[in-house]
């Protein structure tokens, strides 16, 4: 059985996912379990707490689809319909279930309290349902085939719904004959858009095999390209794909699976016993604040200076006075003269330096909203490259920040070619270097 | 016309949704803009990029709802299919929309980039359909009335949506003839827990008058409150409501809308004319950054010091070579030294300072991970406080800068209480100031 094969459609349930006060993560929490077995999540319905809907919807989920997974509804309030619901479109009694008594008995006698009322509904269920068991909470799962679909109903709290996951998977490897496990490979890039990126593989590769599935996230500052493939498929098309991917984009793949910016920089810099510090104006301590944001990042990051201020450059990381008067705070003389300040009074080997206008104020004719100077590299190759990169703040703060964490990259790997990006970056009247 | 006879369903389209590699937070933002209008969400549904489902789909929405707004699926890619769904759901043919033209040729002409092909696809929309204009992105919004149902066609990035929502609320605003307007106040808070919060409200208010909705939207760093009442309900509930909330909660809460803490720290500095400066060791620039996140922080943030490691605090803040070694780096005479140094360096008025382990390594038995100090104030009224915090290293890194803030944000209006928060967080050795 494949997973073309077998439809599994999710319910979710709870008018707190329909206010928008809660988001829902549950489903993404099974659809990555069952991913696990090569079965993709085809649809997924939220409903709020009304009966009348909720049995339609699961009415006809039950018709579809070879396996429904109910999540939410299992507590004790009134709320609560999912047992109701699955009994009324099974077309069976609800009753007290002996096992869910016995768990319920268990649960309370474990926190010292009586059971009560409200408690005791979570023992009533569908008639000939089998229970999973919840080793957390008050809520047992069960599941019930109707029309020879599996519909298991699970609970709404996270941990509890993962403790359950773990049964069900097991179960589902049973149930599936062959069951076909996906191999998915993430390649993780910067400086490439999501369009730019399909076209480019569109045009160089027509005959891409039809085996394995392209995938494009585009995130800020980062860019992830998936391919998955079946398992028993011909293990060398991945392999041949993933060449010529990266033949393709060569040094925009910054790494594989979660590699980041800032982590893949620490890394490279680590190996090599060596530090970076950064001097950062309109980036106001983001490149400071991603590289910390690593685990173990003290071992080559130890300094950072966030000069905001045009006095704040000269007092403290040394920038002359008459060179911010005369080219201004967003100039290829003071960007670098902040860099080498930064090397100088940290003792780093290698600085980022930043310094433009972030907007939505400060822009002029001459230096509109999003002209940016960078710099970076060591005290004997410090670069320096202007940009205009006209997009709303924050946006531009993370953009800036990862492409000075991607410049040093590359000087890092000796790569001298600039992303895709910058070409289209440039400010048209810059003499870039 | 009531939100009762107004059906709403949505749409969300996209295989990273599915996957589990994306969660879906766009819902909850169209929900809580609906919300405004009184208008509920009744039913949502996701779907990968598979056009028969889609089509599917959206044919049995139309036949239900009055309205249906499709989010994902107008990006330039194959994955992208929302307005080739759309035209085959209304039986209309695609064509080129003169508007989505020009729309395409300015964005590109702003970016200093070539209309490519992928792009080009933007422009190709269902025969006879309005526009919505997009003006951050190249897709633009658009919808066409399918047997009476609106569908309106929103993009899948979240900073997009948001800025498409405000004309499709309006145009709402006047489709609905007797729009039952909710008023809704949203006060955001810091310190307090969601639980702890309703359970204060339930203890303390146990007449809360029904009328009034609250809401709890925990964040990291903040918490939000919302109150939401119909326009046609009486007004003084609301008021009386939020004067009740203020007592309770009284210093926890920061602002109203979408206040946030370095905004509000930085009003605060601006309206006395005086500045902040940061000295941050295991936050590692996150203060910085949140505060220069800001547009408009330069008038009151200067400077800031990422002082990773204990030569750096010493070089650049001078702090005591003798005390780092025998106090720590994470002790309260260090802290202190930091924040002054960083205010006699920058000529700040005020300084935050944070020293602490953030994990997962540096622990010891003595300062295990999660060990912080803070230090704040002026030269003349600096505080310090010692608290235990431990949480995953980015949760961390996160709630200690917002404490920082908040810790400024009460001196400056001169609040002498801690909050609530601390009590709990505090090392249980600690003697705190």
């Amino acid at each position: 059985m494949t997973d073309q094969q077998f439809r599994v459609q999710l319910l979710l349930t709870g008018s707190e996912l329909m206010s928008g006060d809660t988001l829902d993560s549950n489903s993404a929490l099974i659809a990555q379990r069952l991913l696990e077995l090569g079965i993709s999540v085809e649809r997924k319905v939220a409903l709020g707490d009304q009966q009348a809907l909720l049995v339609k919807e699961l009415s006809a989920m039950a018709q579809d689809a070879d396996l429904v997974i109910v999540n939410g509804g299992l507590g004790p309030t009134v709320d609560d319909l999912t047992a109701q619901v699955l009994a009324e479109v099974a077309g069976v009694a609800i009753e007290e279930h002996p096992e869910a008594m016995k768990h319920l008995h268990r649960w309370c006698a474990q926190r010292n309290i009586e059971l009560n009322q409200a408690n005791y509904q979570q023992a009533l269920l569908p008639a000939g349902c089998s229970l999973i068991d919840n080793p957390i909470g008050s809520a047992v799962g069960f599941e019930l085939s109707v029309n020879g679909c599996r519909i298991i109903c699970t609970p709404g709290v996270p941990s509890e719904l993962t403790g359950m996951l773990d049964d069900i998977v097991a179960s589902l490897r049973k149930q599936l004959l062959r069951p076909c496990e996906k191999q998915i490979l993430r390649l993780q890039t910067f400086g490439l858009g999501e369009s730019t990126a399909q076209q480019m593989i569109a045009d160089t590769y027509p005959d891409w095999p039809a085996e394995v599935e392209l995938g494009f996230r585009a995130g800020a500052p980062q860019m992830e390209i998936k391919l998955s493939i079946e398992h028993s498929s011909d293990q060398a098309t991945l392999a041949r794909c993933r060449e010529q991917l990266e033949q393709l984009f060569g040094d925009h793949i910054i790494g594989e699976g979660d590699a980041l910016l800032a982590s893949t920089v620490l890394q490279l810099l680590r190996e090599r016993g060596q530090t970076l510090c950064t001097a950062e104006s309109c980036t106001g301590g983001l490149i400071a604040s991603m590289l910390t944001r690593i685990p173990g990042s003290s071992d080559a990051f130890h300094a950072g200076f966030v000069t905001y201020d045009n006095h704040i450059k000269s007092a403290v990381l040394g920038v002359n006075e008459q060179d911010l008067e005369e080219q201004g705070a967003v100039s290829e003389t003071v960007v670098r003269q902040m860099a080498l300040g930064a090397m100088q009074r940290s003792a780093a080997d290698y600085a980022i330096a930043v310094s433009g206008i972030a907007g939505p104020g400060g822009g002029s004719k001459d230096k509109p909203v999003g002209t940016v100077w960078l710099a970076w590299g060591s005290q004997s190759k410090l670069q320096a490259l202007q940009l205009y990169w006209p997009v709303e703040r924050g946006l531009f703060q993370t953009m800036l920040a990862a492409a000075g964490l991607d410049m040093i990259r590359r000087q890092l790997l000796g790569i001298s070619t600039e992303p895709r990006y910058f070409s289209q970056r440039q400010a048209p009247r810059a003499s870039a270097r």
